[in-house]
């Protein structure tokens, strides 16, 4: 195993936690269709983004969108569900309804080998668990429709001290900040970590996120986040350049650990001002994009977690997502663990 | 277009009728995980087969089982998503619940571009939409688990008349025979389809399916069966031979064109006691082989309806399944129309 020359990265004691991460974030289910880019046009969806819709658009759009599968999915849940399956410790809260997709959430997460113990909204009055209507075009790229239906309930009652204090890394899903409620449980639980000694990991989640949060994210970064997670387009409109590299060089003096992802380029390791290009793993086909940046979240935790470098850790991330773009769902369809085991990357 | 040299095998006036076929089946929901054969053998799961299980059998299995997609399903439903992808006019008879599972089945069905009428069961009150658990092995033989939930409420008042005079074939699935009241919509419509002077069709579905209705199925299929669909083990199952064929010729003997399907050796058509084999498209990895035979019978009763020869038929059946067994569930990934074509198989 590939240990860290220095320890001092982010001094996680994994004898002292119940967990090595817990996610915090929407509690979503996954309809993806494939269509074409006209489809896109038609119905005036911003490809390879995330947009909120509401009950009548999802409706809408459910009723004109192609025959689909459902796959559990939720940013911070499919981070959870990747650091499982490669072996971590991991949790998750976040609000479904008692119905059949929420039942099928809990299924998934909880088989994944997920700790998730956050009980769902009352059924028949409530708002029905959340979905993604997401569309795949032919290039792999996906667009994503969210209805937040019961993931709006998630409030500060949801997040408890024991929780959060039980993990080395209380990990935070940027879309979380879209239901007031639930950002404000997200501000919680990222008081709650730091109290507790532990370590807070946010992902910016989208471009149209940022936008709608820049604000707020940059004063959360600058004050409590160890670890930012972003793609290229993320941590550019978080600083509203089109550099990149400018960017980088922003992150840098705001926050201590950055891994910024660029796709089939790979990623950039920013840590203490120091800049780490690594590369992608290769793909022989993109069949859909979806859960690109959540599993190599996962891959790059698990890392941390164990005490790897950061190139190591950076390399399992793009290993974790790999395997998710090679096939629909934003959920591991093999083990990572056999992958990773598989790839000699750990190897001595 | 490889036309039939006689038009006599099947006299269908396309001009005269508002579907190809009408699909008659239990309304199902797949569930579909992976697992290896040591589960199987831990929860006692008959291999390659389909169980019926309670409500108590369901939970405990959804339970054990892990993470899952979900992808609409049902036999005679597959068969007709499959016959509308490949250019086909089809209509879908079988009742689901009013609740998420069953909107899922309704969209997918509907997005298909299948006729697709019969109203729900009422919801709070009564059983759930129908659910397949079906666990995938790593060999790609999937093994299924049917709750079958809402959909034994079709009966006599979901078949009219107008829809089966409709269609110029009515298709039945055999898993039909297990609900009382749908056996007994089942007879009802093949009386009707025999009244409008329409053509009947049925797939056995399975081996313990024939196991548990043997003695119905032969006198249905000598009294007013004009297509039987079977594979190698049901046909061997109805006639309780080891010998295919032996079952061949009995086969033979009591119906005049039956489309015997035997996997990787591809298939016999015997018509009128001639045997032709037709071997089977190549698959260069078999990922999930649910939905192989439904969609055999799609392509088959495409070309049929199409007046197209035995074997060309037999070939667009066997391009339709090998396109379903390469990827998990049992619906189209893509465009089977756009296969066919790509296949050069109708070309001049």
């Amino acid at each position: 195993m590939k240990q860290q020359a220095s320890r001092s990265i982010l001094p996680l004691d994994a004898s002292a936690t119940k967990f090595d991460v817990v996610g915090i974030g929407n509690a979503i289910v996954d309809i993806i269709a494939t269509c074409d880019d006209e489809f896109l046009k038609q119905h005036d969806l911003p490809k390879g983004h995330m947009q909120l819709i509401n009950t009548e658009q999802a409706e809408a759009l459910y009723q004109a969108m192609g025959p689909g599968i459902e796959s559990s999915g939720g940013s911070a849940a499919n981070t959870m569900a990747g650091l499982a399956s490669l072996g971590g410790r991991a949790a998750f809260i976040g609000k479904v309804a008692d119905d059949q997709l929420g039942e099928v959430f809990r299924h998934d997460l909880t088989a994944a080998g997920v700790s998730y113990e956050t009980a769902p909204t009352a059924g028949a009055s409530g708002k029905p668990t959340a979905r993604c209507l997401i569309l795949v075009t032919p290039d792999g790229e996906r667009t994503m429709n969210t209805y937040l239906g019961a993931s709006v309930e998630l409030g500060n009652g949801e997040v408890s001290q024991e929780t959060i204090a039980a993990a080395g890394i209380t990990y935070l899903e940027g879309y979380l900040f879209d239901p007031p409620e639930a950002k404000a449980a997200f501000f919680e639980a990222a008081r709650m970590a730091a109290d507790a000694g532990r370590k807070v990991a946010l992902s910016l989640s989208d471009g149209f996120c940022v936008d709608r949060h820049r604000a707020a994210f940059r004063s959360l970064i600058k004050g409590g986040v160890d670890i930012l997670f972003a793609n290229e387009e993320e941590i550019c409109s978080l600083y509203e350049t089109t550099d990149f590299d400018e960017a980088c060089r922003q992150v840098s003096n705001e926050c201590r650990l950055a891994a910024l992802t660029r796709g089939a380029k790979g990623s950039v390791i920013v840590f203490e001002g120091e800049m780490i290009p690594v590369a992608a793993e290769p793909v022989s086909k993109v069949v859909d994009t979806t859960g690109a940046g959540d599993l190599y979240a996962a891959g790059f935790l698990y890392g941390l977690t164990r005490q790897l470098d950061l190139e190591t850790s950076a390399r399992l991330g793009g290993l974790a997502a790999a395997e998710i773009i090679s096939h629909m769902g934003a959920r591991p369809a093999v083990s990572l663990a056999k992958l990773v085991e598989d790839s000699g990357l750990l190897a001595a």
